[in-house]
């Protein structure tokens, strides 16, 4: 078949936008080409993108169907999503027999290893681009699986991971061609003639790599390891949260489609959709064609993938306990204001979610007056309640809690300690199934730092921890040992004490942390930017890799070089 | 103290070998700054090396003397080393308790990651300059513990190990500068104030990294895991193999002078040399402060430590089985003595060292006409004889045994099946207890493929096997199932067909292995030169990683974010 999407058509539409994303990627300024507001899209915006009516079309049509991807080895359909917010979605995927679908997924990979990592980095962006254009019906998908409210859905499941998709691609280019595809070598023999070689280097992918996705942020955590690991030369098999299929399946739909397209095999990628308890993750992970993973989830099955998975390259994104240290601040209001969108957003159901809060107990200075501890609980307690006082906009913030484990999180916080700020239910007008909850916060004594304290486990969901230790450097020191046995996705701190930022910044480098100091705007220690900011450290055991960087791409490929005397 | 090296000294003297270094990692074409020959050093020489009067004077002058590198936690001291050549070389080295040098050698981390890629990369090539200066002293000390000739010492000992070592600071250093040191981040609001943060980036190093040194190239094998942890900000600590600790410990001093000369702490780097049978690496691999192992040895030790020091990354280069294919050759006479040379190099003791030779059993074609299965292996082993027919040039390629283990399997070599080439012994004028044996041919059958086969296990040393098999497409199928069962550092070809070409190289590209093809002048198989090849592809058994590439040095530090409200 002739390839409908030539290498030179390619080069032209998405040459431009590489380019420029291997730029960002150097400078870390901001940079995206991902449109953030709804109104972007459709009639007037993006040339070919559905707007908000045609995205809420595409995915009404979808529900309830089955959604045949034509994979080889599809032996059964499975299914079975229910909304947080109540809806059915009742779509049917292919389940694969392994045994079928596998060795059929590395039939292709000879020809995506020939393409070179020029066309593989462009085949991928005109998948990115062909999702872009659909982020209104991704967006629906992912807030009906994830529980994310529409606009959040809509920008970090759509243009922010797409972002993140992208990076991964300039990552996956810009370290395939550090090495060039040839070179000759004379070395010099005194009067002799030098020796002489013609040396080939060749970039290959290591096999099936599979990504094992998460319930909270399907596209967001997933696009980073997909485009990565198909970047590199690697046929790729998608294993989605069974409780969040949908926007994975209709990734891998239209990746499929953009493959064939371009003249290479569509099983280049793959939906491994389960059956209810199946746990296929476990089964596909030890497979012999499987070289990659990437995973999103818990930490004890995070663990057991880079204890068991010895025949992959494992990239795990597991739990942490985040933590705030606020020693002093010269904008109290801001800093109350910051922290309370912080804990709210997605009913803290972020892994960069701040869960303890490190107040002295001895109070701090701020810039409105010396603020006891009690003083600086009670005012983050007022500034989310203030932030959470009105039904409609509280629920375009928090959302749905994702799943009923979170619920009995929130319901049993009170048997933790003294409850500062006690959670409250919102009714959600369009979906009043969705169960819909604002943060709690409990006091804790953090002065014995015992092995068992509650806030040295993550509390996964919208409870946080004011935990009241005796001084700032006590603060550091249970910073320090919850980030070094516990992990940390995120780090935050307030202070104006430039003694104090640089103890912070130490234990953060010392404990690979990242971290935001005094953040009092519209920026939020939760969030990430794509291009400019890491996601996790990779250095501490919330994750043992960062999104994006060198080490995330850079051995899911091995150079082959075959030399030749000349 | 003042620093006596001022980093605008290291800079003036260092910065235009690394931008060079820097310039032929992109290129891969011919480069080292580092001679070869051995009269390049010393009077006339490289300006402050020793020539070769000093070397031996500075070499002697160390033997039967206690090493003490002023290390802490130095409980005793060990020693013991004997030559392969019959030298006892006599020397004592600090034995430490890594209950105290482990937390000695972090203390120095923090100065070491304020000081910053460039000034990290200036030190190490300051500290390979010092070895370079040297190279006489360091290639007798290679010599006396692995039992290569003198001049393979030399070279492989000292120019080529300290190009890998250089490579590695190289790779180290570029990796570390693709993220800038700061960034300014502003995000446009529409008609609100764009978000604004200023970051900063800060390449944190993991941890104490161990290196877990081999007998026979105790150097080359040590300086890119040694130069790629130090650039990237880790403590090494230097565990040499027992009977090669001489050059290992006399690096150490070196580097541990240029540390404290440079003002850091010397014990960013220290040696663990062991006590007889005291197995320490066990030990010190899972030691919670050890966060990287660079290894090389057997297959047994590295899968232990991938499997068990999971507090670490791990690199290894562990065993494997070097294949040629024999298929055609229009320069019978080349292949034949390109062959001979790599066979017999350092008595088949290099992990590049080629062990079977594939041969089709009807016979191959050449340009001396065709040859039939036994023609080729006669005529490899005349070329063998022919080469080694004279003492002391057999001597000189040939060094000695390396250990008893070696001599066992020459000795044990014609239990296998028929020997082709006997070994025989060659008397060594200048050391005459140095046990020197020629390489071994035996021939055996490969068209079975039985699981037992002798041809499917490494056997380390001057034993080759010259497999009979019924074609070139078999060839091609055992050749598959060697690398991807046993692992293989390198491969080669010989073959004038060009579909033969494209099928060897689609063999090496699926199971990830380093081809040669059609080697008949003065580039061995075995040898691979820093800047241009790679050592081990780390995607079959053989290794998990490559000297020297992106991934050898991307996971050896994080970067942590920081970021401030602008």
């Amino acid at each position: 078949m002739a390839a409908e999407l030539s290498p030179q058509q390619l080069s032209e539409t998405h040459r431009p936008t590489l380019d420029q994303a291997l730029d960002a990627i150097g400078t870390r300024a901001y940079w995206s080409p991902h449109p953030e507001h709804p109104k972007a899209y459709g009639e007037g915006g993006a040339p070919g993108s559905l707007g908000p009516a045609e995205g809420k079309a595409a995915f009404d049509a979808v529900l309830n169907t089955r959604l045949d991807l034509g994979q080889p080895g599809t032996d059964g359909w499975t299914g079975g999503e229910t909304s947080p917010y109540g809806l059915a979605l009742g779509v049917e995927y292919p389940h694969a027999d392994p045994d079928v679908l596998l060795p059929a997924m590395t039939a292709g990979m000879g020809a995506w290893r020939e393409a070179g990592p020029e066309t593989r980095a462009l085949v991928c962006l005109e998948i990115l681009s062909r999702i872009s254009a659909r982020t209104h019906e991704l967006a629906l998908a992912v807030m009906h699986t994830s529980g994310q409210a529409f606009l959040m859905a809509f920008q970090a499941g759509g243009p922010h991971a797409q972002d993140r998709g992208l990076e991964a691609v300039a990552y996956a280019y810009a370290e395939q061609v550090r090495t060039p595809l040839t070179a000759d070598w004379s070395k010099p023999q005194g009067k002799r003639d030098p020796l002489k070689l013609s040396k080939s280097f060749t970039a290959v992918g290591r096999g099936v790599s599979l990504l094992i996705g998460c319930n909270t942020f399907p596209t967001w955590n997933s696009y980073p390891g997909i485009f990565a690991s198909l970047a590199t030369g690697n046929p790729v098999l998608v294993k989605p949260h069974p409780r969040a299929v949908l926007p994975l399946a209709l990734t891998v739909r239209l990746a499929r489609e953009v493959l064939t397209e371009a003249g290479f095999d569509p099983n280049l990628i793959a939906l491994a959709a389960e059956r209810p308890r199946e746990g296929i993750a476990k089964t596909l992970a030890l497979r012999p064609e499987v070289k990659i993973i990437d995973y999103t989830g818990s930490t004890a099955f995070g663990d057991w993938l880079e204890a068991n998975a010895r025949q992959a390259q494992v990239y795990t994104e597991k739990a942490g306990v985040n933590t705030i240290v606020i020693d002093s601040t010269d904008d109290y209001r801001g800093m109350l204001a910051n922290l309370a969108f912080s804990l709210s957003l997605y009913s803290g159901q972020m892994c960069t979610t701040p869960q303890n809060l490190l107040i002295p107990r001895g109070g701090i200075t701020t810039d409105a007056g010396d603020k006891s501890y009690d003083d600086v609980v009670t005012d983050i307690a007022a500034a989310v309640t203030g932030l959470l006082g009105d039904d409609a906009r509280a629920g375009a913030l928090l959302g749905a809690l994702v799943n009923p484990d979170v619920k009995a999180r929130v319901d049993g916080a009170a048997e933790l300690g003294e409850v500062a700020l006690p959670s409250r239910t919102v009714a959600n007008a369009d979906f009043p199934d969705a169960v819909v909850r604002t943060p709690v916060i409990v006091k804790l004594d953090g002065t014995k730092q015992d092995d068992g304290a509650a806030y040295l486990s993550e509390c996964f969901g919208p409870v946080s921890f004011a935990v009241a230790v005796e001084s700032t450097a006590d603060a550091l020191a249970l910073l320090r040992r919850t980030v070094r046995e516990k992990g940390a996705m995120t780090v935050g701190a307030y202070t104006t004490s430039p003694e104090v930022e640089r103890e912070v910044e130490d234990v953060c480098f010392e404990e690979a942390a990242q971290l935001s100091l005094n953040l009092t705007g519209g920026v939020y220690v939760n969030q990430t930017a794509a291009f400019s900011d890491f996601h996790g450290s990779g250095g501490n055991p919330a994750a043992n890799a960062a999104l994006c960087d060198g080490a995330f791409v850079a051995n899911r490929f091995r150079v082959v070089e075959v030399r030749r005397q000349a």
